[in-house]
């Protein structure tokens, strides 16, 4: 891709003129239009050091409308990022629906950048962003990738020029003079990286940045036509039908994974007790290991209304040192979230190193009572298994301890407990009509459910279901499958 | 994905008749259907030994109509198959458009069933299916994916009932029976790989084995289901739109390539001919050793019409043994071809291990005369990038030397050497009106061809541009080019 680039290019001035005004017409046009239509779009810039990236930006920043566009700059990770897989920063950023984000290099850097990094890391990293980018494509996300290129000989001369230039000589360090001196090796690499990322959801293109007026007209015209494809195609688009995707009729002869679990363990109070309070000791303990160790976790709860979520998550941090734990209650998204990819509200929240977090019902939602109740269509909720799937692959490579308990009630034992609900004064406001309605889907959340446990459940991140109509044994159940996941991961990191 | 089931599932025998004639009845229906609507679909077949594939298949033949379906039932690779990628035999068997493939065992077994195969083997491959369903899926392919599960009492049991009858005791073999030993650490491996490739493109079934009359109904069904969804999916999609996608107006910023060659080197006969014996000579030493090394190589040749495309192959054959190579023109497609995939034609032909194989016009064809003609829409046009780069990275991992010439020659030269052809009774059938007409799209080829070798020259499979004004000169370099890609494989080879 870069070898390919010539730099014997040129626009006159006249015609660059004329070009300009009128791209910077349609521009202004078009960001309306992705406003009206709710597109989101991502603009990102790599290149070389001293390509002129900066000067690019703010010469496309002047006909935005800046109610509308943000520019993150983001240079080296700071202390809660890079205790964070390296994409977690990036999450953050994602444009909101109808909105423009212009990165000033972006998650690219980590791997441009870095000579410490290793081939086998990168080569990590490349399919994680893959993933990252195809997700938020399918969503409707526009991704736009330039990468400024220069030669050897160009950065060296505007290198110098900086340098001869007291005012301006600080901005060259000696990290950038390197850059030049190893540019041939760095070439190759990132020969290789551009073609690697070079996909459907997230094509590149190379600007010559030799030419600053060039460069400038061919980066208006690129995010004219994108964004010009991206109106047609969602003017064009038939409207998405939302309606229920799941019955209980449906699928009949799935695999059933619900209708088997034997929801009537029993243990009485006193070895409830004796043994919670064992468990919650060595929880802490542990606690303290996962810091020092730096090992991030993840719980995440689903479950029937009145499985015993709650009182789980409340037996699991009871002891626990209250800076080392966040507990996450999920509830309907906000208009902001609604206005991100699903995951995003989620990534946000993911544990640094040595952290725990807690979530009380997840991502999951997207399995569940989205498709149940009709809030997203048929492709959304079928691509949902692998995003979900590469979205906890991300944290467990990491090095995240992921476990995802499912707290599994019977139907009478249900009904049991919403009574007891609403004849206690103080466990009134648990109950309310929106619970009975659920219960009366409880055949569609068994599909649903047997299916999400079918194809979610990994080695690394699995589903454990939790019998829970003894509460006593429930949580000790959940307790123990905590503990014996982390001894077991510290035990595999002494190895 | 296995480790979830639950055989305790049964279906009466009265409600088991009434379904199975309603499901016979629908698929008679749909597989009509799916012809009319041009819609191939594979559908696969793997599981345990003695886990009653052949029975099932059997029983799912009876109510199709033997015209429009075939069964593939593949063991072990015979000679021309293990020496080609893994895949190439699958590539083979593919359902031309609106017939059925059912695959007794598919590129599944090839990961399950050999002990032998290490995990970065198995790694390696998983990526190449997914890529591999995936283009199949994008051109509109449904891929029905089941896995017949039994446990491993029940294995045992079915493996012994076999034995103790004469009849039937060959069929169990030593392998089968260490298979049923290590059920548990193969358990284990078939679910990682379940979970890698049950993607959206490709999901997988789990069916009950153990219980005969209820598998056969959950397959009825999810076949029923998933042709349902496709006939729909066909029946309510706007009809494509065919119209050229490139004008030589489009995007004249573009990074321009085939502009800066300067076509017009030089080279004396004399010079030549010295040259191209002794480049000869050596080429015919280097196809012993590759066939000697087991190294296999394609050469792919695209350039403009009368850009010296035959000229060049006649001279890289001239010495060569004719049992070490051949040369593929490649002509409009015939029906055959054009109901499969655009791939399908040319993966037939790659070349096994020790191999030359010669492209006179390739696979991209669909990155330069069908988008230019309007032979494909925009998104097939936009997605055969990374599918062109996907098909020949299967090459190149296999081990495979991968070049491809673009002969450039100037538009005066070619107009002098039409004319030529014109005047020269001998060579007259080599022009025709078609020819001028593409002429008139020159503009046009240069856009594709430009697209084309900045997003599918990479370091293992590149692009040489030939600058061939003088043949003298191009011959030459395509010569050179070869021998010393050659070179470099053997050099690598033997560090």
């Amino acid at each position: 891709m870069l070898k390919q680039i010539n730099f014997n290019v040129k626009i006159d001035k006249d015609k660059y003129k004329v070009l300009k005004d009128e791209l910077e017409g349609k521009l202004g046009v078009l960001q309306r239009k992705i406003k009206d239509l709710k597109i989101p779009v991502m603009i990102l810039f790599e290149g070389w050091d001293a390509a002129g990236k900066g000067t690019l930006i703010n010469d496309l920043m002047l006909p935005l409308d800046p109610r509308s566009f943000s520019v993150n700059c983001m240079k080296e990770p700071n202390y809660e990022e890079i205790n964070r897989p390296f994409l977690w920063r990036y999450w953050e950023t994602i444009p909101e629906k109808g909105r423009l984000s212009i990165f000033d290099q972006a998650y690219y850097q980590d791997l441009f950048n870095k000579d410490i990094l290793k081939k086998n890391q990168r080569e990590k990293m490349i399919p994680e962003i893959n993933d990252f980018e195809k997700t938020l494509s399918n969503d409707g996300t526009v991704i736009i990738k330039f990468f400024i290129h220069i030669s050897k000989k160009e950065q060296k001369r505007r290198m110098k020029k900086l340098l001869d230039d007291p005012v301006t000589a600080w901005r060259v360090t000696k990290t950038d003079l390197k850059e030049n001196k190893n540019y041939d090796r760095l070439l190759e690499k990132l020969e290789t990286i551009l073609l690697q990322t070079d996909t459907f959801a997230g094509p590149w293109t190379i600007i010559e940045g030799e030419v600053r007026h060039y460069a400038l007209i061919k980066i208006y015209q690129v995010i004219v036509k994108r964004l010009e494809k991206a109106v047609q195609k969602a003017e064009n688009s038939v409207k998405p039908i939302y309606k229920p995707l799941i019955t209980e009729n449906d699928d009949p002869l799935r695999t059933k994974i619900l209708e088997h679990v034997q929801t009537n363990q029993e243990m009485d109070k006193i070895t409830y007790h004796k043994e919670r309070k064992l468990c919650q000791k060595r929880l802490r303990e542990l606690e303290y290991e996962i810091y020092q160790k730096r090992i991030p976790v993840v719980l995440a709860f689903e479950g029937y209304d009145a499985g015993g979520k709650g009182g789980a998550i409340k037996r699991v941090c009871k002891n626990l040192d209250p800076r080392g734990y966040q507990v996450h209650p999920t509830a309907a998204p906000t208009t902001e979230e609604l206005n991100h990819n699903y995951l995003w509200r989620f990534y946000k929240n993911i544990p640094k190193c040595g952290h725990v977090e807690i979530f009380d019902r997840t991502w999951y939602g997207r399995l569940m009572v989205e498709p149940i109740e009709g809030f997203c269509t048929q492709v959304e909720y079928d691509r949902a298994f692998s995003e979900i799937n590469a979205f906890e692959r991300q944290l467990t490579d990491f090095g995240a301890i992921v476990l995802k308990f499912w707290m599994q009630i019977s139907y009478d034992e249900q009904e049991r407990r919403f009574k007891e609900r609403e004849a206690n004064p103080e466990k009134q406001w648990k109950i309310t009509d929106e619970d009975w309605r659920n219960r009366e889907k409880w055949g569609a959340y068994s599909v649903a459910v047997d299916r999400m446990i079918l194809k979610t459940s990994t080695e690394k991140a699995p589903w454990i279901i939790v019998e829970g109509d003894n509460k006593y044994y429930a949580r000790i159940k959940v307790l123990k499958a905590i503990i014996s996941a982390i001894e077991n991961k510290i035990k595999e990191q002494n190895c």
